[in-house]
């Protein structure tokens, strides 16, 4: 029991709308798992402790004391801590050293992973906080570009062993809020499953557009497409999102982040992987997909550094 | 009493959300007004007659039958009658001839204006409703670019007389869902009167940046703002605008709208007009401010040669 219990860690994904933790061994293999409601904007008070500790009660009571691992929002300025940004160019050593560890009243600790910051972004310094976990968790051996699609997508270049720099897209906020609250999309009635012939045309036009235009004259072809007889109300939605996903890559290729027939990388976790993937080949990029459990393996990688740190002190 | 009635007309302003009539003499004085939340969207089973026939019972009282007309969304599908868009170029008279004049059972008629299509637009023909009327209003006569702004903005070319070409940008529409319902602008505190000194950063932020950026990596600045400690919760709502209104004219700019140096016309009837006549001039443009009434003048320029056409006919 004591030798499973020692390679057995926790690893939480608790994010704005949700809670997940994952109960993991050595390799990275998902044992158990418990998922609730209770993301961060549920939580009182600061009162995060007591979500996790009943969360994970019945885990400790089988296998003792465990470490707690955290990345992303949970470690946030709205979070239970908030944790510095380290700077680009980063490693994974970098991160495991700004590592925060903490007591839990129920016994044990919780590590809490620091995010990542490129100070040379404008006007601002850009800011991630779980993609960076997960680009480690991809791993950083070989120069690459990855995005990671989400509410505000990440592009990233991996370098020489390190995240080199990256850049935040606002395209699923941009997306979700235009679907759901638009009059742009109003007549909009969304399908069973994605039009993905619908999706194309949004993104092709986009891609093939030689004019030098933006995303806000480009938006109202959603409108225009429908009162035209275009486009149907069942395609408007798909449109939409291939016009706001094509506008992502269309902006990141004139950002230099790609060119015609560079291989990049897609990582996630969700659906949007494979929306990602479609438009990279639009855009005629070859596709590595990223594993579905970046996010794992970039945690227990770090964590193993910062463990094998602390056994060495 | 009969002269002045001859010359007294009912201008309808019946837009989505709300119910605006207008009694207006020849000379284009508003006379009386009445306003309610009747707006189309608030009107079951297209029953508009009865709504407009209660709201102008006064009216008719005191001066008789009036002639009623209407401009915008009213005409549209989800209005009193769809109106069929006349093609750019389009003059005053081409307008005029496209109007669908209909007895009213209360007595008189209401007359309502066509739209303006863009064939040339990519990659659906360009629509707009009420804006060319305005554009009469502010008199078609001398070759200028011409904003106007709204949720969805138009920026129009005047020529040779006519109103030669125009494009929409979603920018109002942009702006409204991100401040209201985006987690970009969560931590913003709209102020009781705007910052413009926190508008105009946005607003130089997109004008300065020489990178071929879009507004989706560009939206971002308003969170790493906030992050970084740059910008207050206070400062977020204002420079998020400047931020959008910006990314409009640096997009209008990248398609000819203008070039530094130029004059151009800004036309609406609220504040968006001083929000968008300072970023012009920010832009480097000289403003002129179209009346705020150019709607009324409009409509009566355009009923006055439909009314000469009946007359001789």
């Amino acid at each position: 029991m004591t030798t499973i219990s020692m390679t057995l860690r926790i690893i939480l994904d608790w994010g704005t709308t949700s809670f997940r933790a994952l109960l993991v061994d050595g390799s990275g293999h998902v044992v158990d798992r418990v998922e609730t409601a209770e993301g961060i904007q549920s939580v009182a008070d600061g009162a995060f402790a007591p979500v996790l500790e009943r969360a994970i009660a019945p885990w400790r009571k089988a296998h003792g004391r465990l470490p707690v691992y955290a990345a992303g929002m949970i470690g946030s300025r709205n979070g239970w801590v908030e944790m510095p940004y380290v700077p680009a160019p980063a490693t994974a050593e970098s991160l495991a050293a700004a590592v925060r560890i903490m007591p839990l009243s129920g016994g044990g600790t919780i590590t809490f992973l620091p995010g990542l910051t490129d100070r040379a972004a404008m006007p601002y310094p850009d800011v991630m906080r779980g993609e960076e976990t997960q680009l480690v968790g991809l791993g950083l051996g070989t120069d690459t570009t990855v995005v990671l699609p989400g509410t505000h997508s990440k592009w990233a270049r991996i370098e020489k062993g390190a995240i080199a720099r990256f850049q935040t897209f606002v395209t699923g906020e941009i997306f979700g809020t235009l679907s759901k609250h638009s009059f742009l999309a109003k007549a909009a009635t969304k399908p069973d499953t994605p039009d993905w012939s619908a999706f194309l045309r949004g993104a092709a036009f986009i891609r093939d557009d030689t004019r030098e235009a933006g995303l806000l004259s480009h938006l109202f072809a959603v409108r225009t497409g429908w009162l035209s007889g275009a486009l149907k109300p069942t395609e408007m939605t798909d449109y939409l999102s291939g016009i706001v996903v094509g506008s992502e890559f269309r902006e990141a290729r004139a950002l230099g982040w790609f060119k015609d027939g560079d291989t990049i990388a897609v990582v996630g976790d969700d659906d949007l992987v494979d929306v990602y993937g479609r438009v990279a080949m639009a855009y005629g990029l070859t596709v590595v997909m990223g594993p579905d459990d970046a996010a794992v393996r970039g945690c227990l990688a770090i964590a193993a550094i910062a463990e094998a740190r602390d056994q060495a002190g």
